[in-house]
């Protein structure tokens, strides 16, 4: 019992962690796994190789389906809290990655294999995994929290643009040169203020093509609203490690501005002159 | 009479502000509303929704159109000041969205259609009533305000670059070649200088190529001066956010820690009580 | 001769400064002038405008060749240094926006009227006179101008990436994929990295599309050089302008770091406490 | 014995330097011997060109091949470790730059030439020596290598939002609207993402064009991660530069205005002379 106990704890190190070298080892070779079977996928497909190799591609995917669900029941087992494992977001995504396999195993008739072909691909999101692999992110992921709602009001307002610029140009130009309804204007108007410019959809008339320049000179503008978010609390983010960690002789306040002399809570000297250390 | 009045002044405060719970739900209905309306006119101007149900459409914005002029008329009565309100912006934008839909109702002959149908879009402009939902957007718009200025002249510059550039393709690719006339050149280095690039028109000697590749290099690099205006009037508005505003009395320095009481610079106190100016 | 010295003077104040009620309409027509024969050019490349109004649109511009030439006869008479003013920037401007219209007076020709054309559109560079007007441009400009080293460096990268990449690009696809030879790949190569994206000329192969992506997100990562050049330098220009503007009351020591309590010349405090300036 | 070694050391500083009248020269030449074969290989790569004048351009640029050699073998010889040399970054590209020139001597076999072409184009990289002659690139390349890891966890996430929205746009539209495969929706999602759009392919249905608007949308708005984060990292390498990095011995703040002698937040010299603490 107490064995079994301390293999399961063995097990949760290797498997959830990554700071012993079994962990790393682990770690490593589950996501060569998953950009093998993305490889796989991806080949099956392109048509004139899943013609060809179709046994050996679906072969390989049971195969990878099978160590998956392996691995999925030893994170179950090794987990202390089962179900809260299940629940977490790694967890569904964990899960996300089998089901696809096991179900094509069922239900491989022709009508259904649109659909399976369509479930299968939700396996991509093994790829996520990779994120156990990364602890960096932690500082970016931060720094785009803090400027979350910055970035909500500008996501609305390019909305908004981007409505009434496409229902202008839906008006002006018209079905007859292709904006065949508002959302296909809408469309449009993304394709126009992104900047990406697919011109599959093109303004014909003149007063059409001068408010695709007045989209597109906007769209071109507005992109420095969220990088100027961005780099705003970047660098805020940067500023706030260069406080001053010095700690106030007299009330012991830890941190101050970053060229601070005088404590700004007691107002004594942070720095007392010539190594005389004043009672005050 | 005084009752009349303790009414308006309670549906003043449901329908302009947002601080009782009865306000907040006014505003959360209204911009379903608006959403509602939206989404009709978008159904609507698909081709095949429009011959399917272009009643229930119809009927739809008419019970649209008809809250929205009972909240224009709530809108006038319970206000202070009723004509201020209507000569407002978000009056004109309020009374702009259920103008259309009136018209609507009179004149619905053929060929008046396409021109009615002009007009109801002006409907989109329902949705900057969204804008009553945020107050986040101010601190951005104020960074906006602070760099209009050098925006003003990044702009000037880049329609300068348009013209001369527009005009010089036009001489060098010339009506054969797409460029059909200076104004249709403008729009094409537009669209090349923004890095849109909808390949509607484009260059086909190799002069015009060299001269595209240095548009388009100069649209990449030329990007940097709005982001780098934004980004650092941002960084400044930022910096002295969360500031205490509070001149030093001794030596004049303007910004302080948030809870400062003491200036970090001279160590003097930044509220001196009653003018007794303490030896410290 | 006095009485023309001073006329002289008074013409030299109107036409060439701003800061004179006279001298701000005379700037102010002659922007509008400019615009106005911006207009006339543009119109006259509209095909079917020139074949109706071709004489209208001549007799115009014949009129606001005039006025230039009048201005700029003006201009030399009232400058102190007429030669100087002769072959400044905005004297050879001046001139430039004249010449066209008198050579096309003379050589109306037929197998000519391309060329006159062309001259004709150097006119366009009438519009730099509009920065006459601005003056807000040269904080921009002193940031660029700081940052011009880094810039070059910058492009001199971009440039060896588009001529590398070009080049494996004509060797991947070849010229039955549109990549016709090296320099129409280069200019695809620009097309590409600047986010411009014509579609004229697309990657066929996978291996295309594969060196294609790479090109595409190198693009989109590295516009952040540019961007970060600008904003940094204009981030230090601003914070230069927020240094303490305290003189040291013992060296006279006139500019100080932002937050410093003494002065890094003398080190004898900047605000002296309580008031009582010691001698020290 | 002793002369050839000085001759050796002279060489030296001639073709490895360029703080010498000599070296620049020398350095100067090679450059526009490097940009001259360049437009050798980009003029024999256009057709009409290569059939008009193939032997000259083949002629000269035995020339140009025959003068790398030599400047190779230089190199070798005054190169006080030639192995170290050989193996080099410069090294190798320098011999890259000469092996297909020699090598078309031997192979011009029709069949041979398409191979052989592809071998000149990697002369190309002679276009790398350029960056012998820029020094001032260093500042850039430090301020990247610190925010590599920063890079890197962006660049993971784009490909992992490239991969999950390239699949689901092979399932939304399949190969009759043109994503024949999921690498090739992969390619058109990086097309799209990087706001490149090519158009080659383009969304038809409506919920294609809908995750088409969210990808765009995306692509558009995290431009803004790599701006700032190199944005934040060179406003802070500029920060740092030219200031004076020497500790205060008192009060240990780091850094100081360029020519300070006393501490800006203590008061107290920055240098004592001979350890001797005074009381200032």
């Amino acid at each position: 019992m107490a064995e079994a106990n301390s293999r399961r704890a063995r097990l949760h190190s290797i498997i959830f962690q990554a700071d012993t070298p079994a962990g790393r080892r682990f770690d490593t070779w589950l996501i060569w796994l998953i950009l093998a079977s993305l490889v796989i996928v991806l080949l099956d497909s392109v048509e004139h190789i899943h013609t060809r190799h179709a046994g050996l591609l679906s072969g390989l995917e049971w195969v990878i389906t099978g160590l998956f669900a392996a691995e999925y029941l030893l994170r179950l087992y090794s987990s202390p809290k089962p179900l809260r494992y299940a629940f977490s977001f790694f967890g569904l995504v964990d899960l996300m990655a089998i089901i696809p396999g096991v179900v094509a195993l069922f239900y491989a008739d022709a009508q259904y294999l649109l659909i399976i072909r369509a479930l299968r691909l939700v396996r991509v999101f093994r790829i996520f995994k990779l994120r156990h692999y990364l602890v960096q992110a932690n500082f970016l992921v931060s720094a785009l929290r803090s400027s979350r709602q910055k970035i909500v009001v500008f996501l609305l307002s390019v909305s908004t643009l981007v409505v009434v610029f496409g229902a202008l140009m839906y008006v002006i130009e018209g079905p007859e040169n292709g904006f065949t309804s508002i959302p296909t204007s809408i469309y449009w108007a993304v394709v126009t203020l992104t900047t990406v410019g697919f011109g599959d959809i093109t303004p014909k008339t003149a007063l059409g093509q001068a408010v695709a320049s007045l989209v597109m000179i906007t769209g071109y503008s507005i992109i420095a609203v969220p990088t100027g978010i961005f780099s705003a609390e970047l660098a805020n983010a940067m500023r706030q490690e260069g406080q001053l960690d010095q700690e106030c002789p007299t009330c012991r306040k830890r941190s101050h501005e970053s060229a601070a002399s005088f404590c700004s809570r007691c107002g004594n000297p942070l720095f007392p002159r010539g190594g005389e250390h004043e009672a005050t």
